[in-house]
């Protein structure tokens, strides 16, 4: 199932309960880029500290676009697993200005295999699931709450003091060029009060000429309230609407908080994926996974440690319980009946003798996949072979 | 007009005569961000010097990815001026093994920007035309060269000695797992040199099989002719075909030079535009468009020089004559009748006194841009605006 931010948040009760319901976890992604130009790639003799040290230097600048997640759930009568698998974008979009703005490398030839295989990239940036590393997420909360905190003393230390002196910034001088436009705001604004319109969209207007609005209609118009909105084209203009006593004004302060705290839980979004999958400690299977763990821990948790048992910690606090399938493929006994295992391979290996597949089929609604249908290189379709193919190798042993 | 990959090479011609027969030329660029994380911002009393450092260091790391050209010709009786723009989506591709497989940066905020001004990022990646600076094509030609001297020392020191023990490398030793692989590879050419077919396709495989391959085939079957293609999903193939005799042999091989000729040819894509430009030694105005010319160079030309001296120098022998229409507009005697100069504002004050706009009408084939559709932030699109702003502003002066 294709999950972008228009079904995020419908779908993400049943995503949480497939989680929790699930006997295993499949994960796979999809990146932007591979490795850094100049890098020292992965040698063969390399330690892990080593090798650690090279992927996060040489990858950690290119980004996630795509988490594959299939829940496996196994019905012990029928001897058979009921899957779910799911397809998210996922797209660090600044919808707040407080937001981060993040800065992502990309690789040509892997933007280029991407779109080979199917990828959508205009999906990716106009619909992609939102999402915040918990550092981010910990410094916004505290960021609003400041910020909240200042506009409550504001407000009440005008009530104590009316003309609240101690509490206003100095006001900006408006400049000469600007007098005109000030003036026609005022004027547009004063006919809209003698109106019935519910509420007066000004022209979009640059951050300098915004703040001047501000701090004019402050002194002017006590009982008008203004909001900063952004538009279909990222236009930037405000909103004039009027307050009919102090109390109202509280009230429509009150709102515009309110949906403040809603825009930060909806830029949490695809984060509260990883937290659900982190409460319920289910085992996570994954196939040559340490990029995908490493861009993982990278996005949704906090910046990486600079060595290699600190970030084991920060991946056991996220991903309690891990397992390599490409690791697993390559040790005995399995080893002995592998030539080669990437997903494709393994997948195919999995066919024949001496394996014998483990029947899998997708839960009602989930039909994505069946059918013969190939998908590789979609992260949800990986992530739902991978559990197959770990199935049957854990049936096998 | 747009023009991508498909359409590039038959628009060329024309694209070429447009820019020789202008009058004057328009540019403008889109690009996957502005400023990177952590970089010291423009400041108003920076010096130019320093001024371009900070552009060099702090925006060098994105990329354009669309470049808008307008080609204005005058026509002196009619007293109007003829546009033809153009909207190239450009992408480094790397179409062949040694292309530079560049990596670049972008920023969450202009991506988000760009697709909600109706850029299309699948085009970009699908069918962005491919280019080369001419410091990487000097070197891509130079290494095709070499290799092809290779070549042909090698099938000429074959003839001379016809074990060639002398030019030849060491083969590879064949590892066991790999024997059962050689085995089938070659029953099946010895069916396929029996039979009728006129070339053979072998199953995908990895690089190290296909060197196994190249190394068997070549002490086997004198007569067979192997290459290396590419398919859809960037699966990597051998073909097998069938040579007749040395003759034969030797001509299959011309005709894969000639193709990988024609590849590096087609690699350099949308740099013949620049080139041309260059060439015909016309104006070019732009508005704001230091960053355009920054990237242009840097994509287009070569490695961006470390002081402002050079970097001036080097534009000169790209872009003899540039005018920047944001700078006209802020010089007196412009600047008495701006109060902003965005492209948009500069558009809106040369409809209103004392300005009177030139008459511009689209060339035939050329009415993208007509009857008031507005597709600001194209950059074929800007580029157009600037030049219609540039011809009013010229008209006033």
């Amino acid at each position: 199932m294709e999950i972008t931010k228009h079904t995020f948040n419908e779908q993400l009760d049943s995503i949480l309960t497939a989680i929790e319901e699930s006997t295993f976890l499949a994960i796979d992604g999809e990146f932007t880029g591979l490795d850094a130009e100049g890098c020292s790639h992965i040698a063969p003799f390399d330690t892990p500290e080593e090798r650690y040290l090279k992927l996060r230097h040489g990858s950690t600048d290119f980004m996630l676009i795509q988490f594959g997640l299939c829940a496996f759930k196994v019905d012990e009568e029928k001897r058979i697993y009921e899957a779910k698998p799911y397809n998210f974008y996922v797209f660090p979009r600044p919808s707040s200005r407080n937001a981060p703005d993040r800065r992502f490398m990309c690789q040509s030839s892997s933007l280029d295999f991407l779109i080979c295989n199917g990828f959508d990239f205009n999906k990716l940036i106009k619909e992609g699931i939102s999402y915040l590393s918990l550092e981010q997420e910990h410094k916004m909360k505290a960021e609003l709450e400041r910020k909240h905190a200042e506009q409550k003393n504001r407000s009440a230390s005008s009530v104590l003091s009316p003309d609240g002196a101690n509490s206003k910034k100095m006001p900006l001088p408006v400049p000469d060029d600007q007098k005109e436009f000030l003036t026609d705001i005022c004027e547009r604004i004063s006919v809209f009060l003698e109106g019935d319109d519910e509420e007066l969209k000004l022209q979009s207007c640059n951050a300098f000429q915004r703040k001047l609005v501000y701090q004019t209609v402050e002194e002017k118009y006590p009982l008008v309230h203004l909001q900063t909105k952004t538009g279909e084209k990222k236009e930037r203009f405000l909103v004039v609407q009027r307050a009919k006593d102090a109390e109202d004004l509280e009230k429509k302060e009150q709102e515009k908080q309110a949906l403040e705290k809603m825009e930060l839980d909806l830029q949490v979004g695809f984060t509260k994926v990883i937290k659900a999958i982190t409460k319920s400690g289910k085992l996570v299977v994954g196939h040559n996974m340490f990029l995908d763990i490493i861009h993982s821990m990278n996005q949704f948790h906090s910046v990486l440690p600079y060595n290699l048992v600190d970030f084991k910690a920060m991946v056991k606090t996220v991903f309690p319980r891990l397992l390599d399938t490409k690791l697993l493929a390559n040790t005995p006994p399995l080893k002995d009946f592998m030539t080669y295992t990437s997903l494709n391979d393994l997948q195919e290996t999995m066919q024949s003798k001496p394996f014998s597949p483990v029947p899998v089929k997708p839960a009602p609604g989930f039909d994505l996949y069946n059918s013969g249908s190939v998908a590789l290189h979609e992260a949800g379709y990986d992530a739902y072979i991978t559990g197959c193919c770990f199935a049957t190798m854990c049936k096998f042993l």
